[in-house]
Protein backbone atom coordinates (compact mmCIF):
# COMPACT_ATOMS: atom_id res chain seq x y z
CA UNK A 1 0.00 0.00 0.00
CA UNK A 2 1.20 3.58 -0.76
CA UNK A 3 0.01 6.53 1.52
CA UNK A 4 -1.09 9.61 -0.13
CA UNK A 5 -1.35 12.38 1.87
CA UNK A 6 -2.60 10.92 4.87
CA UNK A 7 -6.12 10.79 3.77
CA UNK A 8 -6.41 8.11 0.88
CA UNK A 9 -4.04 4.56 0.47
CA UNK A 10 -3.69 3.52 -3.12
CA UNK A 11 -3.42 -0.25 -3.87
CA UNK A 12 -3.47 -3.26 -6.13
CA UNK A 13 -6.59 -4.66 -5.92
CA UNK A 14 -8.38 -7.67 -8.29
CA UNK A 15 -11.17 -6.38 -9.85
CA UNK A 16 -14.04 -8.21 -11.74
CA UNK A 17 -16.82 -6.81 -13.74
CA UNK A 18 -19.18 -8.74 -15.44
CA UNK A 19 -16.85 -11.59 -16.22
CA UNK A 20 -13.97 -10.18 -16.85
CA UNK A 21 -11.25 -10.06 -14.31
CA UNK A 22 -7.81 -7.86 -13.73
CA UNK A 23 -5.85 -6.25 -11.36
CA UNK A 24 -6.38 -2.42 -10.83
CA UNK A 25 -5.04 0.82 -8.80
CA UNK A 26 -7.74 1.17 -6.25
CA UNK A 27 -7.64 4.33 -3.80
CA UNK A 28 -8.70 3.34 -0.59
CA UNK A 29 -10.12 5.86 2.67
CA UNK A 30 -7.25 5.90 5.17
CA UNK A 31 -8.70 4.62 8.48
CA UNK A 32 -6.39 4.60 11.68
CA UNK A 33 -6.85 5.01 15.63
CA UNK A 34 -6.44 8.30 16.84
CA UNK A 35 -5.90 8.58 21.15
CA UNK A 36 -7.27 12.16 22.39
CA UNK A 37 -5.58 13.01 25.51
CA UNK A 38 -6.85 15.60 27.86
CA UNK A 39 -4.50 17.26 30.08
CA UNK A 40 -2.71 14.98 29.01
CA UNK A 41 -4.11 11.71 30.75
CA UNK A 42 -5.31 9.30 28.05
CA UNK A 43 -9.19 9.73 27.48
CA UNK A 44 -10.51 7.70 24.37
CA UNK A 45 -9.81 5.75 21.34
CA UNK A 46 -11.49 6.22 17.86
CA UNK A 47 -10.68 5.07 14.91
CA UNK A 48 -10.50 7.56 12.32
CA UNK A 49 -9.63 9.07 8.95
CA UNK A 50 -6.42 11.60 9.29
CA UNK A 51 -7.00 14.64 8.74
CA UNK A 52 -8.27 17.46 10.93
CA UNK A 53 -7.99 16.11 13.73
CA UNK A 54 -7.32 19.01 16.14
CA UNK A 55 -10.86 19.82 15.10
CA UNK A 56 -11.79 16.04 15.85
CA UNK A 57 -10.26 16.55 19.56
CA UNK A 58 -12.27 19.60 20.32
CA UNK A 59 -15.23 18.76 18.85
CA UNK A 60 -15.32 15.16 20.69
CA UNK A 61 -15.17 17.54 23.99
CA UNK A 62 -17.60 19.65 22.94
CA UNK A 63 -20.32 17.01 22.76
CA UNK A 64 -18.74 15.46 25.98
CA UNK A 65 -19.72 18.74 27.58
CA UNK A 66 -16.10 19.40 28.29
CA UNK A 67 -15.42 22.70 26.22
CA UNK A 68 -18.16 25.01 25.05
CA UNK A 69 -15.91 28.29 24.03
CA UNK A 70 -12.93 29.04 22.08
CA UNK A 71 -11.45 29.92 25.27
CA UNK A 72 -11.81 26.46 27.16
CA UNK A 73 -9.24 25.14 24.87
CA UNK A 74 -5.36 26.42 25.44
CA UNK A 75 -3.47 24.77 23.33
CA UNK A 76 -4.20 21.59 20.92
CA UNK A 77 -1.05 19.33 20.08
CA UNK A 78 0.64 15.99 18.42
CA UNK A 79 2.39 13.98 21.41
CA UNK A 80 5.75 12.98 20.31
CA UNK A 81 7.33 9.95 21.71
CA UNK A 82 3.94 7.91 21.46
CA UNK A 83 5.65 5.07 20.24
CA UNK A 84 8.24 2.84 22.30
CA UNK A 85 10.76 4.46 19.14
CA UNK A 86 9.65 7.78 20.42
CA UNK A 87 8.69 9.01 17.18
CA UNK A 88 5.39 10.91 16.49
CA UNK A 89 3.17 8.99 14.91
CA UNK A 90 0.73 11.88 14.32
CA UNK A 91 -2.10 9.89 15.65
CA UNK A 92 -2.00 10.93 19.25
CA UNK A 93 -3.45 14.44 20.20
CA UNK A 94 -2.96 15.93 23.47
CA UNK A 95 -5.78 18.84 24.78
CA UNK A 96 -4.61 21.42 27.19
CA UNK A 97 -7.92 22.84 28.82
CA UNK A 98 -7.38 26.38 30.09
CA UNK A 99 -6.91 27.16 33.40
CA UNK A 100 -10.34 27.29 35.43
CA UNK A 101 -11.88 24.78 33.25
CA UNK A 102 -13.40 21.94 35.00
CA UNK A 103 -11.70 18.34 34.40
CA UNK A 104 -14.01 15.49 34.23
CA UNK A 105 -12.79 13.27 37.38
CA UNK A 106 -10.98 10.36 36.90
CA UNK A 107 -13.49 7.98 38.28
CA UNK A 108 -15.50 9.56 34.77
CA UNK A 109 -13.16 8.38 32.56
CA UNK A 110 -14.28 5.14 31.82
CA UNK A 111 -17.45 6.79 31.01
CA UNK A 112 -16.03 8.52 27.79
CA UNK A 113 -16.85 5.17 25.25
CA UNK A 114 -16.27 6.68 22.00
CA UNK A 115 -15.95 5.19 18.40
CA UNK A 116 -15.69 5.76 14.60
CA UNK A 117 -19.40 6.16 15.60
CA UNK A 118 -20.10 7.07 19.01
CA UNK A 119 -20.76 9.66 21.77
CA UNK A 120 -23.49 8.76 23.83
CA UNK A 121 -21.68 6.06 25.32
CA UNK A 122 -21.08 5.75 28.92
CA UNK A 123 -23.56 7.81 29.82
CA UNK A 124 -26.23 6.55 32.17
CA UNK A 125 -28.75 7.37 30.72
CA UNK A 126 -30.77 10.09 28.54
CA UNK A 127 -31.34 12.37 31.83
CA UNK A 128 -27.42 13.14 31.72
CA UNK A 129 -27.61 14.14 28.10
CA UNK A 130 -30.65 17.24 29.45
CA UNK A 131 -28.56 17.26 32.34
CA UNK A 132 -25.77 18.88 30.27
CA UNK A 133 -26.76 20.43 27.20
CA UNK A 134 -25.78 24.03 27.90
CA UNK A 135 -27.93 26.20 24.93
CA UNK A 136 -31.57 26.25 24.51
CA UNK A 137 -31.72 25.32 21.41
CA UNK A 138 -35.75 25.26 21.35
CA UNK A 139 -36.06 29.04 20.85
CA UNK A 140 -34.03 29.47 18.04
CA UNK A 141 -36.07 31.48 15.79
CA UNK A 142 -34.62 30.64 12.37
CA UNK A 143 -36.65 29.26 9.46
CA UNK A 144 -35.50 27.17 6.34
CA UNK A 145 -37.31 26.62 3.16
CA UNK A 146 -37.73 22.96 1.47
CA UNK A 147 -35.56 24.37 -1.54
CA UNK A 148 -33.12 25.48 0.71
CA UNK A 149 -33.16 21.79 2.69
CA UNK A 150 -33.38 20.01 -0.64
CA UNK A 151 -30.49 21.56 -1.87
CA UNK A 152 -28.19 20.62 0.80
CA UNK A 153 -27.49 16.80 -0.33
CA UNK A 154 -25.88 18.12 -3.66
CA UNK A 155 -24.39 20.99 -1.45
CA UNK A 156 -23.08 18.57 0.71
CA UNK A 157 -21.51 15.58 -1.69
CA UNK A 158 -20.43 18.43 -3.91
CA UNK A 159 -17.99 19.27 -0.78
CA UNK A 160 -16.61 15.90 -0.32
CA UNK A 161 -13.17 16.07 -1.49
CA UNK A 162 -12.38 12.26 -1.08
CA UNK A 163 -15.49 10.59 -1.34
CA UNK A 164 -15.61 10.56 -5.05
CA UNK A 165 -12.13 8.81 -5.08
CA UNK A 166 -12.96 6.23 -2.57
CA UNK A 167 -16.50 5.66 -2.52
CA UNK A 168 -15.59 5.08 1.57
CA UNK A 169 -16.31 8.16 3.50
CA UNK A 170 -19.36 9.91 5.89
CA UNK A 171 -19.65 13.84 5.73
CA UNK A 172 -21.12 16.36 7.71
CA UNK A 173 -21.77 20.19 6.93
CA UNK A 174 -22.71 22.99 8.62
CA UNK A 175 -24.96 25.27 6.69
CA UNK A 176 -26.59 28.58 7.19
CA UNK A 177 -30.13 29.13 6.65
CA UNK A 178 -29.74 30.37 3.00
CA UNK A 179 -27.93 26.85 2.59
CA UNK A 180 -24.46 28.41 2.03
CA UNK A 181 -21.77 25.83 3.48
CA UNK A 182 -19.41 26.86 6.59
CA UNK A 183 -17.53 23.93 6.57
CA UNK A 184 -17.95 20.22 5.68
CA UNK A 185 -15.68 17.22 6.60
CA UNK A 186 -15.49 14.01 6.10
CA UNK A 187 -14.40 10.67 7.81
CA UNK A 188 -15.04 6.74 8.05
CA UNK A 189 -16.94 7.44 11.29
CA UNK A 190 -20.23 9.75 10.89
CA UNK A 191 -19.65 10.86 14.67
CA UNK A 192 -15.81 12.08 13.85
CA UNK A 193 -17.41 13.64 10.50
CA UNK A 194 -19.99 15.80 12.91
CA UNK A 195 -17.31 16.44 15.60
CA UNK A 196 -14.50 17.63 12.93
CA UNK A 197 -17.49 19.94 11.70
CA UNK A 198 -18.06 20.70 15.45
CA UNK A 199 -14.61 21.47 16.78
CA UNK A 200 -13.91 23.66 13.52
CA UNK A 201 -16.52 26.22 14.87
CA UNK A 202 -15.27 25.80 18.27
CA UNK A 203 -12.14 26.71 17.67
CA UNK A 204 -13.51 29.99 15.26
CA UNK A 205 -15.61 31.08 18.00
CA UNK A 206 -18.88 30.06 16.65
CA UNK A 207 -20.46 28.11 19.37
CA UNK A 208 -23.27 28.08 19.88
CA UNK A 209 -24.04 27.22 16.25
CA UNK A 210 -27.87 29.27 16.72
CA UNK A 211 -28.93 29.92 13.42
CA UNK A 212 -27.43 26.56 11.50
CA UNK A 213 -28.33 23.48 9.76
CA UNK A 214 -26.21 20.43 10.40
CA UNK A 215 -26.33 18.17 6.78
CA UNK A 216 -25.73 14.69 7.10
CA UNK A 217 -25.23 11.76 4.70
CA UNK A 218 -26.29 8.67 6.02
CA UNK A 219 -29.03 8.27 9.15
CA UNK A 220 -29.34 10.28 12.11
CA UNK A 221 -28.90 8.68 15.20
CA UNK A 222 -29.28 9.64 18.84
CA UNK A 223 -25.63 10.11 19.55
CA UNK A 224 -25.71 12.50 16.34
CA UNK A 225 -28.90 14.53 17.80
CA UNK A 226 -26.93 15.14 20.84
CA UNK A 227 -23.70 16.11 19.44
CA UNK A 228 -26.04 18.76 17.78
CA UNK A 229 -27.68 20.02 21.27
CA UNK A 230 -23.89 20.01 22.64
CA UNK A 231 -23.40 22.63 19.74
CA UNK A 232 -26.35 24.45 19.46
CA UNK A 233 -27.64 23.71 16.45
CA UNK A 234 -31.32 23.84 15.51
CA UNK A 235 -31.96 21.72 12.59
CA UNK A 236 -30.68 18.75 11.22
CA UNK A 237 -31.12 17.07 7.89
CA UNK A 238 -30.43 13.56 7.22
CA UNK A 239 -30.27 11.40 3.68
CA UNK A 240 -31.80 8.64 4.99
CA UNK A 241 -33.25 7.22 8.64
CA UNK A 242 -33.71 8.86 11.66
CA UNK A 243 -33.71 6.24 14.89
CA UNK A 244 -36.71 6.37 17.37
CA UNK A 245 -34.16 7.20 20.12
CA UNK A 246 -33.16 10.15 17.63
CA UNK A 247 -36.61 11.61 17.07
CA UNK A 248 -37.49 11.49 20.70
CA UNK A 249 -34.35 13.30 21.78
CA UNK A 250 -34.73 15.96 19.30
CA UNK A 251 -38.06 16.57 20.22
CA UNK A 252 -36.45 17.18 23.66
CA UNK A 253 -34.22 19.42 22.71
CA UNK A 254 -36.62 21.72 20.05
CA UNK A 255 -34.57 20.31 17.48
CA UNK A 256 -35.62 20.35 14.08
CA UNK A 257 -35.21 16.74 12.20
CA UNK A 258 -35.35 15.97 8.93
CA UNK A 259 -34.81 12.69 7.25
CA UNK A 260 -35.07 11.06 4.11
CA UNK A 261 -34.25 14.24 2.44
CA UNK A 262 -34.14 12.87 -1.18
CA UNK A 263 -34.69 15.34 -3.95
CA UNK A 264 -37.99 17.59 -3.51
CA UNK A 265 -38.84 14.85 -1.12
CA UNK A 266 -38.38 15.10 3.09
CA UNK A 267 -40.05 13.63 6.41
CA UNK A 268 -39.72 16.39 9.13
CA UNK A 269 -40.36 14.39 12.47
CA UNK A 270 -39.78 17.24 14.83
CA UNK A 271 -40.04 21.00 15.42
CA UNK A 272 -41.97 21.71 12.11
CA UNK A 273 -42.27 25.00 12.67
CA UNK A 274 -38.80 25.89 11.33
CA UNK A 275 -39.76 24.54 8.00
CA UNK A 276 -41.11 26.94 5.47
CA UNK A 277 -43.00 24.44 3.52
CA UNK A 278 -43.96 25.53 -0.47
CA UNK A 279 -47.23 27.41 0.09
CA UNK A 280 -46.43 29.56 3.05
CA UNK B 1 -44.50 7.39 19.55
CA UNK B 2 -46.07 3.99 19.81
CA UNK B 3 -43.93 0.92 20.23
CA UNK B 4 -44.75 -2.24 17.68
CA UNK B 5 -42.74 -5.10 19.39
CA UNK B 6 -39.37 -3.41 20.36
CA UNK B 7 -38.08 -3.21 17.28
CA UNK B 8 -39.89 -0.49 15.76
CA UNK B 9 -41.76 2.50 16.52
CA UNK B 10 -44.76 3.91 14.90
CA UNK B 11 -44.85 7.66 14.67
CA UNK B 12 -46.48 11.21 13.25
CA UNK B 13 -44.48 12.14 10.53
CA UNK B 14 -44.70 15.46 8.20
CA UNK B 15 -44.57 14.03 5.19
CA UNK B 16 -43.49 16.52 2.17
CA UNK B 17 -42.83 14.92 -1.27
CA UNK B 18 -42.82 17.09 -4.42
CA UNK B 19 -44.24 20.25 -3.19
CA UNK B 20 -47.54 17.95 -1.31
CA UNK B 21 -47.14 18.41 2.51
CA UNK B 22 -48.94 16.11 4.51
CA UNK B 23 -49.28 14.18 7.78
CA UNK B 24 -48.95 10.32 7.89
CA UNK B 25 -48.02 7.68 10.36
CA UNK B 26 -43.92 6.43 9.38
CA UNK B 27 -42.28 3.51 10.76
CA UNK B 28 -39.42 3.92 12.87
CA UNK B 29 -36.26 1.42 13.88
CA UNK B 30 -35.98 1.50 17.71
CA UNK B 31 -32.46 2.51 18.91
CA UNK B 32 -32.20 1.98 22.83
CA UNK B 33 -29.15 1.65 24.76
CA UNK B 34 -27.89 -1.61 26.19
CA UNK B 35 -25.40 -2.21 29.13
CA UNK B 36 -23.88 -5.58 29.13
CA UNK B 37 -22.87 -6.69 32.03
CA UNK B 38 -19.96 -9.63 32.84
CA UNK B 39 -20.49 -11.39 35.93
CA UNK B 40 -22.48 -8.76 37.64
CA UNK B 41 -19.69 -6.66 36.42
CA UNK B 42 -20.66 -3.12 33.99
CA UNK B 43 -18.72 -3.68 31.06
CA UNK B 44 -20.07 -1.61 28.49
CA UNK B 45 -23.00 0.50 27.24
CA UNK B 46 -24.18 0.28 23.55
CA UNK B 47 -26.89 2.29 21.45
CA UNK B 48 -28.94 -0.90 19.68
CA UNK B 49 -32.01 -2.00 18.40
CA UNK B 50 -33.79 -4.48 20.91
CA UNK B 51 -34.01 -7.61 19.46
CA UNK B 52 -31.12 -10.61 20.06
CA UNK B 53 -29.58 -8.85 23.31
CA UNK B 54 -28.37 -12.35 24.36
CA UNK B 55 -26.63 -13.17 20.78
CA UNK B 56 -25.82 -9.30 21.12
CA UNK B 57 -23.79 -9.59 24.63
CA UNK B 58 -22.25 -12.99 23.69
CA UNK B 59 -20.99 -12.09 20.52
CA UNK B 60 -19.42 -9.04 21.81
CA UNK B 61 -17.49 -10.96 24.21
CA UNK B 62 -16.01 -13.46 21.37
CA UNK B 63 -14.98 -9.75 19.76
CA UNK B 64 -13.07 -9.30 22.62
CA UNK B 65 -11.27 -12.44 23.03
CA UNK B 66 -13.52 -13.01 26.31
CA UNK B 67 -15.39 -16.25 25.07
CA UNK B 68 -14.80 -18.50 22.28
CA UNK B 69 -16.87 -21.52 22.95
CA UNK B 70 -20.79 -22.26 23.95
CA UNK B 71 -19.07 -23.59 27.25
CA UNK B 72 -17.37 -20.59 28.28
CA UNK B 73 -21.00 -18.92 29.07
CA UNK B 74 -22.42 -20.22 31.91
CA UNK B 75 -25.99 -17.88 31.90
CA UNK B 76 -27.04 -15.37 29.66
CA UNK B 77 -30.01 -13.48 31.66
CA UNK B 78 -31.99 -9.48 31.84
CA UNK B 79 -30.87 -8.17 34.98
CA UNK B 80 -34.08 -7.33 36.90
CA UNK B 81 -34.18 -4.09 38.98
CA UNK B 82 -31.76 -2.14 36.85
CA UNK B 83 -34.02 1.65 37.69
CA UNK B 84 -34.39 3.14 40.54
CA UNK B 85 -38.27 1.37 40.81
CA UNK B 86 -36.79 -1.80 40.52
CA UNK B 87 -38.61 -2.92 36.90
CA UNK B 88 -36.89 -4.77 34.05
CA UNK B 89 -36.15 -2.30 31.31
CA UNK B 90 -34.25 -5.20 29.23
CA UNK B 91 -31.96 -3.21 28.58
CA UNK B 92 -29.28 -4.45 30.52
CA UNK B 93 -27.80 -8.04 30.63
CA UNK B 94 -25.89 -10.13 32.31
CA UNK B 95 -23.04 -12.74 30.91
CA UNK B 96 -21.92 -15.20 33.37
CA UNK B 97 -18.56 -17.03 32.59
CA UNK B 98 -18.36 -20.41 33.29
CA UNK B 99 -15.43 -21.60 36.49
CA UNK B 100 -12.49 -21.13 35.03
CA UNK B 101 -12.82 -19.10 31.89
CA UNK B 102 -10.62 -15.96 32.72
CA UNK B 103 -12.16 -12.56 33.54
CA UNK B 104 -10.86 -9.71 32.22
CA UNK B 105 -8.39 -7.27 35.12
CA UNK B 106 -10.75 -4.57 36.62
CA UNK B 107 -8.10 -2.29 34.99
CA UNK B 108 -8.50 -3.49 31.44
CA UNK B 109 -12.32 -2.34 31.94
CA UNK B 110 -11.84 0.90 30.68
CA UNK B 111 -10.17 -0.87 27.66
CA UNK B 112 -13.86 -2.13 26.72
CA UNK B 113 -14.60 0.80 24.47
CA UNK B 114 -18.12 0.32 22.33
CA UNK B 115 -20.98 1.78 20.60
CA UNK B 116 -22.99 0.75 17.80
CA UNK B 117 -20.34 0.75 15.73
CA UNK B 118 -17.55 -0.38 17.65
CA UNK B 119 -15.10 -2.70 18.62
CA UNK B 120 -11.69 -2.52 18.48
CA UNK B 121 -11.88 0.55 20.95
CA UNK B 122 -9.71 1.20 23.65
CA UNK B 123 -6.82 -1.50 22.65
CA UNK B 124 -3.60 -0.19 22.54
CA UNK B 125 -2.91 -1.37 19.05
CA UNK B 126 -3.22 -3.24 16.43
CA UNK B 127 -0.69 -5.74 18.34
CA UNK B 128 -3.47 -6.46 20.27
CA UNK B 129 -5.84 -7.59 18.09
CA UNK B 130 -3.12 -10.07 16.72
CA UNK B 131 -2.50 -11.46 19.86
CA UNK B 132 -6.02 -12.34 20.66
CA UNK B 133 -6.59 -14.02 17.38
CA UNK B 134 -7.45 -17.54 18.69
CA UNK B 135 -8.12 -18.93 15.13
CA UNK B 136 -5.71 -19.89 11.97
CA UNK B 137 -8.35 -18.69 9.42
CA UNK B 138 -5.29 -18.26 6.81
CA UNK B 139 -5.13 -22.09 6.12
CA UNK B 140 -8.88 -22.53 5.79
CA UNK B 141 -9.32 -24.36 2.38
CA UNK B 142 -12.54 -22.97 1.31
CA UNK B 143 -13.66 -21.38 -1.74
CA UNK B 144 -16.49 -19.55 -3.11
CA UNK B 145 -17.61 -18.87 -6.66
CA UNK B 146 -17.95 -14.95 -7.87
CA UNK B 147 -21.55 -16.36 -9.08
CA UNK B 148 -22.45 -17.29 -5.62
CA UNK B 149 -20.74 -13.97 -4.18
CA UNK B 150 -22.65 -12.16 -6.76
CA UNK B 151 -26.30 -13.50 -5.17
CA UNK B 152 -25.02 -12.85 -1.47
CA UNK B 153 -26.21 -8.94 -1.08
CA UNK B 154 -30.14 -10.09 -2.43
CA UNK B 155 -29.59 -13.18 -0.22
CA UNK B 156 -29.31 -10.69 2.58
CA UNK B 157 -31.21 -8.22 1.98
CA UNK B 158 -34.28 -10.81 1.50
CA UNK B 159 -33.56 -11.94 4.89
CA UNK B 160 -33.92 -8.19 6.48
CA UNK B 161 -37.28 -8.52 7.80
CA UNK B 162 -37.25 -4.74 9.04
CA UNK B 163 -35.29 -2.72 6.68
CA UNK B 164 -38.05 -2.58 4.21
CA UNK B 165 -40.39 -0.80 6.72
CA UNK B 166 -37.85 1.84 8.28
CA UNK B 167 -35.29 1.84 5.60
CA UNK B 168 -33.09 2.14 8.86
CA UNK B 169 -30.89 -0.80 9.26
CA UNK B 170 -27.59 -2.62 9.02
CA UNK B 171 -27.82 -6.20 8.30
CA UNK B 172 -24.98 -8.99 8.60
CA UNK B 173 -25.31 -12.47 7.38
CA UNK B 174 -23.70 -15.55 7.62
CA UNK B 175 -24.02 -18.21 4.76
CA UNK B 176 -22.09 -20.95 3.76
CA UNK B 177 -19.89 -21.19 0.91
CA UNK B 178 -22.91 -22.47 -1.43
CA UNK B 179 -24.73 -19.36 -0.52
CA UNK B 180 -27.11 -20.48 1.57
CA UNK B 181 -27.83 -18.43 4.85
CA UNK B 182 -27.21 -19.31 8.20
CA UNK B 183 -28.04 -16.25 10.08
CA UNK B 184 -28.90 -13.22 9.44
CA UNK B 185 -29.13 -10.12 11.83
CA UNK B 186 -30.21 -6.64 11.72
CA UNK B 187 -29.28 -3.47 13.98
CA UNK B 188 -29.38 0.02 14.03
CA UNK B 189 -24.67 -0.31 14.31
CA UNK B 190 -23.17 -2.60 11.90
CA UNK B 191 -21.04 -3.47 14.54
CA UNK B 192 -23.76 -5.26 16.38
CA UNK B 193 -25.63 -6.56 13.74
CA UNK B 194 -21.94 -8.80 13.47
CA UNK B 195 -21.80 -8.95 17.47
CA UNK B 196 -25.46 -10.51 16.76
CA UNK B 197 -24.68 -12.75 14.06
CA UNK B 198 -21.59 -14.00 15.53
CA UNK B 199 -22.87 -14.43 19.25
CA UNK B 200 -25.80 -16.35 17.86
CA UNK B 201 -22.83 -18.89 16.20
CA UNK B 202 -21.13 -18.81 19.62
CA UNK B 203 -24.57 -20.06 21.48
CA UNK B 204 -25.19 -22.79 18.44
CA UNK B 205 -21.28 -24.07 19.34
CA UNK B 206 -20.46 -23.44 15.67
CA UNK B 207 -16.98 -21.53 16.36
CA UNK B 208 -14.68 -20.80 14.60
CA UNK B 209 -16.90 -20.45 12.04
CA UNK B 210 -14.27 -21.94 9.27
CA UNK B 211 -15.95 -22.16 5.58
CA UNK B 212 -18.56 -19.60 5.77
CA UNK B 213 -18.94 -15.55 4.58
CA UNK B 214 -19.86 -12.88 6.75
CA UNK B 215 -21.89 -10.44 4.11
CA UNK B 216 -22.29 -7.00 5.24
CA UNK B 217 -24.62 -4.07 4.20
CA UNK B 218 -22.08 -1.77 3.97
CA UNK B 219 -19.01 -0.74 4.39
CA UNK B 220 -15.74 -2.99 5.84
CA UNK B 221 -13.85 -0.95 8.44
CA UNK B 222 -11.69 -2.23 10.77
CA UNK B 223 -12.95 -3.11 13.67
CA UNK B 224 -15.42 -5.53 11.57
CA UNK B 225 -12.83 -7.55 10.09
CA UNK B 226 -11.60 -8.05 13.10
CA UNK B 227 -14.51 -9.41 15.14
CA UNK B 228 -14.54 -12.03 11.78
CA UNK B 229 -11.28 -13.00 12.35
CA UNK B 230 -11.84 -13.20 16.46
CA UNK B 231 -15.10 -15.85 15.02
CA UNK B 232 -12.49 -17.86 12.72
CA UNK B 233 -14.92 -16.83 9.40
CA UNK B 234 -12.24 -16.55 6.11
CA UNK B 235 -14.55 -14.21 3.68
CA UNK B 236 -16.23 -11.73 4.11
CA UNK B 237 -18.18 -9.30 1.81
CA UNK B 238 -19.42 -5.67 1.43
CA UNK B 239 -21.35 -3.87 -0.46
CA UNK B 240 -19.54 -0.80 -0.26
CA UNK B 241 -15.80 0.15 0.78
CA UNK B 242 -13.55 -1.37 3.03
CA UNK B 243 -10.67 1.00 4.57
CA UNK B 244 -7.39 1.37 3.90
CA UNK B 245 -6.63 -0.96 7.54
CA UNK B 246 -9.53 -2.98 7.08
CA UNK B 247 -7.55 -4.55 3.72
CA UNK B 248 -4.46 -4.81 6.09
CA UNK B 249 -6.04 -6.65 8.72
CA UNK B 250 -7.69 -8.83 6.14
CA UNK B 251 -4.13 -9.59 4.45
CA UNK B 252 -2.64 -9.86 8.19
CA UNK B 253 -5.18 -12.60 9.06
CA UNK B 254 -5.36 -14.49 5.46
CA UNK B 255 -9.33 -13.10 5.25
CA UNK B 256 -10.51 -12.64 1.64
CA UNK B 257 -12.24 -9.42 1.32
CA UNK B 258 -14.55 -8.71 -1.26
CA UNK B 259 -15.74 -5.24 -1.77
CA UNK B 260 -18.27 -3.22 -3.71
CA UNK B 261 -20.17 -6.36 -3.98
CA UNK B 262 -22.76 -5.16 -6.49
CA UNK B 263 -24.41 -7.61 -9.52
CA UNK B 264 -21.89 -9.36 -10.69
CA UNK B 265 -18.79 -7.18 -10.08
CA UNK B 266 -16.61 -6.72 -7.42
CA UNK B 267 -13.18 -6.11 -6.21
CA UNK B 268 -10.93 -9.00 -4.12
CA UNK B 269 -8.69 -7.11 -1.83
CA UNK B 270 -6.91 -9.83 -0.16
CA UNK B 271 -6.40 -13.81 -0.28
CA UNK B 272 -7.78 -13.61 -3.70
CA UNK B 273 -7.04 -17.54 -4.29
CA UNK B 274 -10.39 -18.22 -2.56
CA UNK B 275 -12.59 -16.55 -5.37
CA UNK B 276 -13.79 -19.26 -8.37
CA UNK B 277 -13.15 -16.87 -11.20
CA UNK B 278 -15.37 -17.37 -13.87
CA UNK B 279 -12.85 -18.93 -15.96
CA UNK B 280 -11.69 -21.44 -13.53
Amino acid sequence: MRAVGRVTVRDRVLRIRDGAVGERVDTLVAEEPMEIRLNGRPLTITMRTPGHDFDLAAGFLVGEGVASAADDVRAVRYCAGATEDGSNTFNVVDVGLAPGVPVPETSLERNFYTTSSCGLCGKASLDAVRLQARWDVADDPVRVSTATLSALPDALRGEQKVFDRTGGLHAAGLFDAQGAPLVVREDVGRHNAVDKAVGWALREGALPLGGTVLALSGRASFELVQKAWMAGIPVITAVSAPSSLAVELAREAGITLVGFLRGTSMNVYSATHRVVLPGD
